[in-house]
């Protein structure tokens, strides 16, 4: 049984980045964009600014009341489109009901586009041809490359189809060639269709799933994250993971694999935008 | 053993457009971009201009010689978009390497991409909320619903995965809530992948597939067309297809379907466009 460490390769991936990031005149540079206070969001945006600090990138947070509308929200993001040091730009969710995020996102220019998902990019990793890929979807592939599992050839059980997971994870198999599953709420006889599964990721936010349902040749990655009684749990249980030929853990699984991505994403965005 | 007779409700389908039609003072107009050509593609667009006039919908096909550049192409595409009396716009693949096809489709308006290719409407279709379903897709889902198959909560296993016919079908019976897998070349245990299902979709355009691989509880759908010995086949033999609780033949299968869907798309198009 191993434990696929997303911490540790998070940290290697760091290092990585510090040194290419130190031999940049210009340093790569992010602005969040956040509407509103939401509680979760604070940490995430904490963590993306102290792995930024450790790299020497720039982040940078825009604070907006929840009062702002679309429209001027999108004249904000023009802003940073058109301005030369910006190399990256996201919409932090969750933005209040009021304001249609698709429409705010789609304003990102797809080559500051470093979550992934306006829809030039959504319909690049599509076609297989992806120029961003989401962060969290990215962050499962390295992290399933750097023990040896490539995805090629398997078959992977996704669990949950959210846009900003289980979808973009979905694709992003497809995209290496991996034979991909989609369950969700509606699927039935799940158990039958786990026990065919080489790797599977849940990303549902739901506790307590796949017990009994796990194998010993199985890779299980644990994409979500909830609040328990101590503290970040998963979807699944570390104890029904350990039953596994390898799991990612929460946390220090595909949380800082998340991270590490996104600025793998901005580096990469960096770069080519000085057409280097 | 029941054969899902597509012929037959593509005949159906024909005779309710021609009721809501005949209904129309302005018809549907749908306009083919043709470049060069090709044998495979006049059959195809002779039974679109047949089944256009069948329902007293205009088709009007413009030819391109193989020379005409992707700009200017463009260019022609943009008056149609601008024409008020069109309705529907398709660009008819395959066109020539020298053209870049995505940059073509996606200067059609989305309102008037009755194929349902455009990014926007591709990710209108990945994001579950359809505007305009690829009509081979839309057929098998109309298929299957017509015989009493809803693909909600079943498993559907989807062989293939382009973009017109693959992928879209697989986003479309997501969008149904059926769970589903992909699987393509690169697929292992094919065999017990397929075991699995409910609903098996076979894409691939190659012959001679699930050879003792079908049982009698399945449905299958076969969307490949190949030119045999002995005139048009599919990607599974009749004889195979037999074994199951229901199929698909070829031809009479999803190739009407298809033909018929296409200008439900077209009269949906119109409908709205007109603000209905």
């Amino acid at each position: 049984m191993q434990i696929l460490d997303g911490k540790k390769l998070s940290i290697s991936i760091k290092d990585e980045l510090k040194i290419v990031v130190s031999e940049m005149i210009l340093k790569p540079k992010m602005v969040i964009f956040v509407v509103g206070e939401d509680e979760r969001s604070k940490a995430y945006i904490k963590s993306k600014i102290k792995f930024g600090q450790d790299i020497g990138a720039l982040v940078e947070v825009k604070n907006f009341p929840v009062e702002i509308s679309g429209s001027d929200l999108i004249n904000e993001i023009k802003k940073a489109n058109a301005d030369e040091s910006v190399d990256g730009i996201i919409l932090q969710m969750p933005v209040p009901d009021t304001i249609d995020s698709k429409k705010v996102i789609d304003s990102i220019l797809p080559h500051k586009d470093v979550d992934g998902l306006t829809s030039t990019n959504t319909v690049l990793l599509y076609d297989g041809k992806p120029f961003v890929v989401p962060a969290t979807a990215r962050g499962v592939v390295s992290l399933l490359r750097h023990y040896g599992e490539d995805p090629e050839g398997k078959h992977v059980v996704v669990l949950g189809r959210s846009k900003l997971a289980g979808k973009a994870i979905a694709q992003a198999m497809l995209a290496n060639n991996a034979t991909v599953t989609i369950c969700h709420s509606k699927t039935k006889d799940l158990q039958k269709i786990i026990s065919l599964a080489d790797i599977v990721v849940s990303a549902t936010g739901v506790t307590g799933l796949l017990e009994n349902m796990i194998t010993k040749d199985q890779i299980i990655v644990d994409v979500g994250i909830s609040v328990g009684e101590k503290g970040l749990v998963g979807d699944i249980s570390e104890e029904v993971k350990k039953l596994a030929k390898a799991y990612t853990p929460v946390p220090k699984g595909v949380g800082p694999m998340t991270v590490a991505s996104l600025f793998q994403n901005l580096y990469e965005c960096s770069v080519k935008r000085m057409g280097l």
